[in-house]
């Protein structure tokens, strides 16, 4: 049965989203490490009584990045550090599989839902651009379909490490000096096509068993994996239409795995812009789109096809033939983006400028907000939504306006019901493969 | 000029250091993962006004690994979720060289030096232990001299990375939009034996500008690493004439270097057993040791080789020729223990109750300790020690009765001076590779 409530989520972050949501005058330029305030917007989304906190995540900048790419705190060094500072709401960070070690990666991970009594959720991804082999000593980037079989086997390996340790194996007997029942260890002695590893993992079960697994795939490889593996979904949908085809394509995925529906929430990012009124929103809409500039067009363009740069075509020439770069970096909104070129004939002007002044959707007072949530949410479109604040201010505005009316329609929670984030999301803590499954045990 | 005073550290764990220190009945065997254990020991030294926290590591377990190898925090999440609840005390997190990208660590050091506000440090170590090749897909564990090659080239393009932003090079000017002077941020481009990293890195210059450099070489490889590139160095000394042979030898290898040897600190670890008089602390140190069996000398045995099984053997027979395995795996302990072993002619039985029964320095009343601190002090054995709690409680009273004493004789402060791990070192920060040096900049 789908759940009656709302999921909510909000990504944490500095200096905005674009090239220049950092020119807003209520932004510290300086913010991206800021721990203040990370805790500040973490206050105040589990005040909101959010269900997580987001990370987002790259390993490659060039003078051409944005702002928040360029400078950003490491996910398991801030979402650790919050942990101390915070009491119930979930910690999900984004590591890629493309550049990583399993086994480096399921200790980090585990060592957070230890340390957050429960919190920790991993948002798997793979790197899309290209240049990040240049920073890790490979020759090449591997190409899209790889980094799917890769990313797969990965996951494999980190929750098999993550059930090294079954409940109970630490003993800890003074008086026989039993520490550990050696026969709850286990080794995972994985060796696959891309990966060796034996375990068992240095670190005793964790509080969730198993970390929640996120993930954001738009391309057909990444709709499987994500549709088979995660427990929830980051999407960025432009508008209700596409979000709707999204949500029943993927949740039908589900299914097709054999999967409950609704045990994956699919969650549309969002920006909303609240005002007191639908004026007043439209206004503080139309001065941060006033800061935006054709940098933002060609950013936003650029990150979809490899970071490649487009400033050097004829800009009122038809859009460019950049189709195979594209499909090997960020395929889902390639194949998205072309589609509207070739219907429409686009100009890459025309294109750039769409970028540049995309309309967001979640603009208007409380009401507005809420109302359009609530369609989003009972019209099969989303489970939830990921916040990310392009106006400071805007989160707070949201837990003391749209959040009350949500609460009163019976669509969010007055208070946590639990401690970890499986509890926040009713998903229940996974058997270990090794043990007693969870529902045989005597006391379960 | 040698500092006046003692630098102090200590070393975070939960159930102490040996196969049997967690029998004490005041253990809590489950602490290994307790946040708020460490935070209340990160208290504690913070109250000290210790220098730093140190987080020891591993990443290879089997079942005849000791409870605190088996069962720990990864350093990075652990030491973030303390920079949250600590305000001056560094952070100083082991990481090995051997299984890790010099990216990714780059990152999360820098990461945590701003989270931190400049209290980040790094103890560089390679891998000792051949089975962890095993968890990291590799086909073999790189040979000992190979390892520390590694380990130069990877400081390299650690601290290479830890340049990429100059100071300046976020200028955020909202008017004109410009976020960043791009001739300040620099691509590494390194390219050699063991790495090819391009960079820039994906996070702002850090408070510090590099994180202080832990080290704790005892091989010849390692003493010349050490000495040649460390801040400072952890080392293990089972007593005073060892202590001042490794201090003496060291000194003069980093002034070979080229180096001021008062820059660099020679830290031996010690856990000292403080009771109301001295005949109290024997007491309490006879109570441990009553809690020690052979398991604990099989195993601290079997760490310096590679964790070969010794069990196998004649307790009687002469000591096994295990050299090779040693020198391989931890080689300046290997070289220590056999000229003993030759030069007393022992068993394996003499050897593994030697490790079981091994008698601590540092045992006696507050007066005692502090007199053997300022001993080795002051007669060329120490700059300062890294304490290890074996009964808990012994911190406390080590802040509480011993601090004050020396503070006293006027050998530690009495509240820091500054905020950075590098202002409680009295090390300067280092110039930017690509910047104006620091002591030509105009208002320096």
């Amino acid at each position: 049965m789908k759940s009656n409530h709302i999921k909510l989520g909000f990504i944490l972050h500095g200096v905005g989203f674009t090239w220049n949501d950092w020119r807003h005058p209520d932004r510290d330029v300086n913010a991206s490490t800021s721990l203040r305030l990370y805790q500040e917007q973490a206050a105040t989304a589990e005040r909101g009584k959010f269900d997580f906190l987001f990370v987002a995540d790259s390993l490659s900048i060039t003078e051409r990045s944005s702002p928040h790419y360029l400078d950003r705190f490491e996910p398991v060094s801030i979402l650790s550090a919050l942990a101390a500072t915070t009491s119930h709401i979930g910690l999900v960070g984004t590591i890629t599989v493309s550049y990583s070690e399993p086994f480096n990666v399921a200790r980090q991970l585990a060592s957070l839902d230890h340390l957050s009594g429960g919190r920790a959720g991993w948002n798997v991804v793979t790197s899309w651009l290209g240049d990040t082999a240049a920073n890790f000593s490979k020759a090449d980037h591997p190409a899209h379909a790889t980094r799917y079989r890769i990313a797969a086997e990965y996951l494999d390996v980190v929750q098999g490490l993550w059930d090294s340790w079954e409940e109970g194996a630490l003993v800890g007997d003074k008086e026989s000096g039993r520490f550990l029942d050696t026969s709850k260890l286990h080794r995972l002695d994985h060796d696959s096509e891309y990966f060796r590893v034996r375990g068992p993992l240095n670190i005793k079960r964790t509080p969730q068993g198993q970390p929640v697994i996120f993930q954001a795939g738009a391309s057909e490889d990444g709709r499987n994996f994500a549709a088979q593996r995660s427990d929830a979904i980051f999407t960025l949908a432009p508008g209700f239409n596409q979000a709707a085809s999204y949500y029943a394509d993927v949740k039908a995925r589900a299914a097709g795995f054999g999967r409950d529906p609704h045990q994956l929430f699919i969650l549309p990012g969002i920006s909303p812009i609240i005002g007191d009124t639908d004026e007043q929103a439209e206004k503080l809409y139309r001065e941060l789109a006033a800061l935006e500039t054709l940098t933002t067009g060609y950013g936003l363009l650029s990150r979809i096809f490899n970071d490649h740069d487009f400033t050097s075509y004829d800009l009122d020439a038809p859009f460019p033939d950049v189709e195979h770069i594209g499909l090997n970096s960020q395929q889902g909104d390639t194949v998205r983006l072309l589609a509207e070129v070739r219907a429409e004939n686009l100009t890459l002007r025309q294109v750039v400028q769409r970028f540049s002044t995309r309309r967001r959707s979640f603009i208007g007072s409380p009401e507005t907000i809420a109302d359009e949530l609530q369609r989003w949410f009972e019209q099969g479109a989303a489970d939830g939504f990921v916040l990310f604040e392009t106006i400071p201010g805007q989160l707070e505005r949201f837990v003391d306006r749209v959040v009350p009316i949500l609460r009163e329609r019976g669509l969010f929670r007055v208070d946590y019901e639990g401690r970890t984030l499986r509890d926040h999301l009713g998903l229940g803590v996974p058997d270990n493969r090794y043990g007693e499954p969870i529902s045989r045990r005597p006391f379960a």
